[in-house]
C-alpha cells in the first residue's frame, strides 16, 4: 500500500474538510496517480477550514490551497502539475507514442481550463455563494454554459477506452472533475460521460486513493454522503 | 520570420475577432512560444463569429475553439497542452533542471486554472453577461476573488526574474492571462505583477507574435484600441 510513514515523496492534503468536499478534495488526484503507480507516499496534513500557518505559502503552495508534492528532490504544487511530473516519470501515466502523449495533454488541459472553470462556476453559485441573491437568477446561464462543454465533451467521447487511448493522467483530471457535480444530476443526460466517470471510479487505484483521503479526513465519509 | 505558407506547423486562430478580444485570442500564446524558437507556421484562419465548419470539432477541436496545432506529426489543442508540447522540444521553453522544470509546470497550471477562471468571471460579468441583471450585485465579490488570488500572486513574484527563473511557458501563460484584465485598472494595485507583465509583453517574440496574430485578423487593430 501505497501510504508509508518513512516515504520520501510528501503528499500536501487537509483534514476536518466539510461534508460538501469529502471526496473532492484535489489530493485525491495526486493519490490517485500515486496508486497506479504504486508508488510510496506519506502525507503531511492542514487544518481546511483555518488559514495555513506562516510559511505554508512561502514552502508548499503560493495561494494556500492543496495538493503540493515533494518527490525526486523537486517541490510541486497544482494538482495538474504534479500530474504532469509523475507522468514524466512513468508511461503508466503518460503515454510515450507522440500522438498519444499529445492527446494526454490536450484533455489534461481540456479538464483543467475548459471543463472545470464551467463546474466550478456552478458549485460557486450552489454552494460557495449560495446565500447571495444574485445566484437565483444567473444559474440557467451557468447551468447552459456548462451543458455546451459536456455535450461537446460527449460527442467527443469514445466508448469503452480512455481520452489518450490508454488510460492517463487526462483522465484523472477529467474523471475528478465530472465528480464535481454530484451535488446535481445533470450528468444523467450524458450516458458516455456518465459511464467514463464511473469506469474511473472502480478503478482498483482510485477505490483506495478515496480510502486513503478519507481515512486522513478524520473521519468517515458520512452514510449516505456521495463519495 | 516564422509564419511561412510552406511550412508544416500549422496554427488554427480566427479572424474578425471583436474588438474586445483583439490581441487576446489565445492563439497568441502558440505565436509566442513558436516566435521565442524561431520556429516556421503557417496558420489556418476561422470566422470568429460564425459556428466552425462541419467537421472542424472532430479534425482539430472538441469545443470548437482555437488554438489548436499540427507539429511534427501531432495534433493537440488547448494553448497550455501545446506549450507542453513544444517545451518538451527546446529548453528555452521549458527548462531541463528538476526544479526549475517543475516550478515550470506548477506556474503554469496555477495560471489556467487558479488564476484564469477567476479572471474569466470577471469578464463573464463586465463582458459577456454584462446586460443581464444579476452581474452588478455579483460583481464585488468576483473582483474580491480575483483580488486574493492577485495578491497572492504579488507576494510570490521575485522583481526582475521568471516564474521559473528563466524565461518559460508557464510565463506566456501567466502574462497573457493578466492582459485578459486589462479592461480594468486592477493591476495598478500590484506593481510587481504589472512590471512582470510588461516585461513580456516587451520582448520581441510577444510583440512579432501581436504583429501577427493582428495581421491574421485581417484589420489592423483599431487605434486607441488597448493593444
Amino acid at each position: 500500500m501505497p501510504i508509508d510513514p518513512q516515504a520520501e515523496t510528501v503528499l500536501v492534503a487537509l483534514k476536518n474538510v466539510p461534508a460538501f468536499a469529502h471526496g473532492l478534495v484535489r489530493d485525491l488526484r495526486v493519490r490517485w496517480a500515486l496508486e497506479e503507480i504504486d508508488r510510496s507516499y506519506r502525507t503531511e496534513i492542514y487544518e481546511a477550514m483555518t488559514p495555513r500557518p506562516d510559511g505554508y505559502r512561502e514552502a508548499w503552495q503560493p495561494f494556500g490551497q492543496v495538493p503540493a508534492l515533494e518527490a525526486d528532490g523537486v517541490r510541486l504544487f497544482e494538482s495538474g502539475a504534479i500530474l504532469l511530473h509523475l507522468g514524466e516519470q512513468d508511461e503508466r501515466l503518460l503515454p510515450r507514442e507522440p500522438q498519444a502523449r499529445g492527446d494526454a495533454y490536450s484533455w489534461l488541459i481540456a479538464a483543467l481550463n475548459t471543463v472545470e472553470p464551467a463546474v466550478m462556476d456552478l458549485q460557486w453559485v450552489d454552494v460557495f455563494r449560495a446565500r447571495e441573491g444574485w445566484t437565483k437568477e444567473a444559474r440557467p446561464g451557468f447551468v447552459d454554459f456548462l451543458r455546451v462543454r459536456l455535450t461537446h465533451l460527449e460527442e467527443a467521447m469514445e466508448p469503452d477506452t480512455w481520452l489518450a487511448g490508454t488510460f492517463s493522467i487526462a483522465d484523472i483530471l477529467m474523471v475528478t472533475v465530472l465528480r464535481e457535480i454530484r451535488h446535481t444530476d445533470i450528468l444523467d443526460d450524458y450516458p458516455k460521460l456518465k459511464a467514463y466517470k464511473e469506469r474511473g471510479e472502480v478503478r482498483p487505484a482510485f477505490i483506495q486513493a478515496l480510502a486513503d483521503q478519507a481515512g486522513d479526513l478524520g473521519a468517515p465519509i458520512k452514510l449516505g454522503e456521495p463519495a
